[in-house]
């Protein structure tokens, strides 16, 4: 995964060239500043194979060694002297493929946000949509000091992604069938491109930079217009042997309602934005009942509106019981744009998860936070981070 | 992990001293006869580096080259020539726990039983569970030839059993809490010790040697008076960060009825042994019927109760469905006593899977098995052979 940006040498970008280098850089990416005993104790690498791992890196300017009082110190010294990121080093480029627009980031190696933009999608032809994803890139990177420590970019997109081909499978919302859409981004800016689904690109980052740091088993559920979730063991994103993984809102639990996936009494089914709609217009018997009348009515103490959502917490309840029992997550990250109606579920989606959780699962935490369509993106520049030195995991 | 036996020098077990060692170990164990070069292959390792771990197993006696018409061939030679496992080289005591009875046998290295035995248990004392234990072990191993071979036993057990400290945390059936049983064992038999949890000791031995081959994600499902599974990933158990992972039994499927555990709806309460006999003396008002009349008149065709048994494979479907979609195994293999009735189950749970498999999950591969005792108990001794080279691992 080294450059192949033309006319851009190999030694411009990170000297990655084997296992040991990639855990030492990823422990000081997500752990450091961090002294290389601490690294090796961490890792169960040799202190000489730190040393060694770690010094390209110095010499390319990845990382840096400080002076026990935090100060840049010379050269590749003392072990008990921390090892840490320059975050400037590299730049990366996130964008979210929404069906109405594209929200990009530029961040820098730790997945801080730097810059932000957002282009509105007019239609969803795979030329438009590539045209648009490069003009947004060459926006955010319209600044020479940021393009010059660019080189890659990440594209998160909902539905079933092949990150390794660099296909969208199928989208539903684009229409997408077999899109190979790294490619025609990567000619049309010259950028490595990385796809991935966007639940799993958003599990990258709160693996590395938010909930999941030092969690070895780690859940994110995204509560939206679907409903979906990752599970990472050991750092990785769990895939799937036929490509499905992570599909909490495809879990039975109850009869019934009937299910888009064929299924029924699925999560989704229930607890979907669209569910909860279609059951809130039923039991006001006003078809034309929007959204957001039917979050303002329940907030207001609607009975049967306020029992609409709780029945949906109850499903995403279940969901998280069957989750948490089968696999064991140390934590579980609650987001996605249904958190803004958080309120509305929450206590059910507790009260449920606490009677089904078996015995010690029950410790698992549950953290809810909400979710900006930026974060998205920064998931998606994580995810072109991971590129760097990790193209075989995720 | 080498041994402790007192008098036995260290060179006496398996030469293994860091992660090359185990994985070249591990992948001849599971794979071979197989070349160094192929070997370097399956495993990233350069081929230096796997020519530099087989050594000292081929010195100790656990490897052998074989030229490449099969015979032996002298030395550590072509890289192209096979290395293969001697069996015979150490063996391995494997014994389950029941509440009746102990079940154990002698496996060689590649967990192939070479005897097996059973002794009754009068009581669940602990004192006379663990001299029971030691009596069966030196029965296993009267034979001088064989004990002066094996130095490891490992003991599986329902219920929370904490491996790295060897102690049974808690055993409903046995009604133990805190027992540390791998301590007592270890010095009533101056054997090394492993306990493990005993739906996890047979997941272990199908990885290895059964229908886990090759296979990166898999599950084991086993039915009977109890419903458990447990996943595996890479080679490894899930573990739960909180000692809960693969509760199967434990995932809610239905608004009813209530399970031991305090939750509702659990796959368990409607599928155990126990759940479907009560369910079958209430459909046929018969508060005596035996479990055995149950099974003869269901094949018989009587309705009622055939349809509770389908009522069982249902619930068990939807769990499947549940750990399938969220878990993405390449394979689930389907045991334990309750396949002994499984004609009953087979068609609704195979049917209800399909319904509920989201898109190509359903794509995975279930495989029903019977499961003799001493299945169990080959488990057991896969687990005391794991623990040659990979004591973090499980
Ligand atoms: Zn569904
Ligand atoms: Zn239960």
């Amino acid at each position: 995964m080294l450059s192949n940006v033309p006319g851009m040498p190999r030694s411009a970008r990170a000297p990655i060239t084997g296992p040991a280098a990639a855990t030492v850089f990823t422990t000081v990416l997500t752990e450091g500043p961090v002294s290389r005993v601490d690294v090796a104790r961490r890792t169960g690498l040799s202190s000489a194979a730190v040393t060694k791992a770690a010094r390209p890196f110095i010499e390319a300017g990845y990382l840096e060694e400080l002076a026990s009082g935090g100060r840049t110190a010379p050269g590749a010294g003392r072990p008990a002297n921390p090892l840490a990121i320059r975050p400037d080093r590299e730049y990366f480029v996130g964008v979210k493929i929404t069906g109405d627009d594209l929200i990009g980031v530029v961040t820098d190696l730790r997945a801080d946000v730097r810059a932000s933009a957002r282009h509105a999608l007019t239609g969803h032809d795979v030329g438009h949509v590539v045209r648009a994803l490069a003009d947004l890139a060459g926006e955010l990177l319209s600044d020479p000091g940021v393009r010059d420590r660019a080189f890659c970019v990440g594209v998160a997109v909902s539905g079933d992604v092949d990150r390794v081909s660099g296909v969208v499978r199928y989208s539903p919302f684009l229409g997408w069938r077999d899109v190979p859409l790294a490619e025609l981004l990567q000619d049309a800016t010259g950028l490595t491109t990385t796809l991935e689904n966007d639940v799993k690109a958003l599990a990258v980052a709160e693996k590395w930079f938010g909930e999941g740091v030092g969690a070895s088993t780690f859940a994110l559920v995204t509560v939206g217009a679907g409903i979906g979730s990752a599970l990472v063991v050991d750092g990785r994103v769990l895939r799937g042997a036929y490509g499905v993984a992570g599909e909490i809102g495809h879990v039975p639990v109850a009869e019934g309602p009937a299910c888009s996936c064929g299924g029924q009494g699925c999560v989704e089914a229930i607890a979907s934005g669209e569910a909860i709609l279609t059951r809130a217009r039923q039991v006001t018997g006003e078809p034309a009942l929007s959204m957001a009348d039917a979050v303002t009515r329940a907030r207001g103490g609607d009975e049967p509106l306020r029992e609409v959502f709780a029945a949906a917490g109850h499903a995403i309840g279940l969901g998280l019981a069957a989750l948490v029992n089968l696999f064991g997550p140390e934590r579980v990250v609650v987001s996605g744009e249904g958190v803004a109606t958080y309120d509305l579920f929450e206590e059910q989606i507790r009260r449920t998860f606490e009677v089904h959780a078996f015995g010690s699962a029950a410790r698992c935490r549950l953290a809810v936070r909400p979710l900006p369509f930026e974060e998205w993106a920064r998931g998606a520049a994580a995810v072109a981070i991971q590129g760097l030195f990790a193209a075989d995991r995720g």
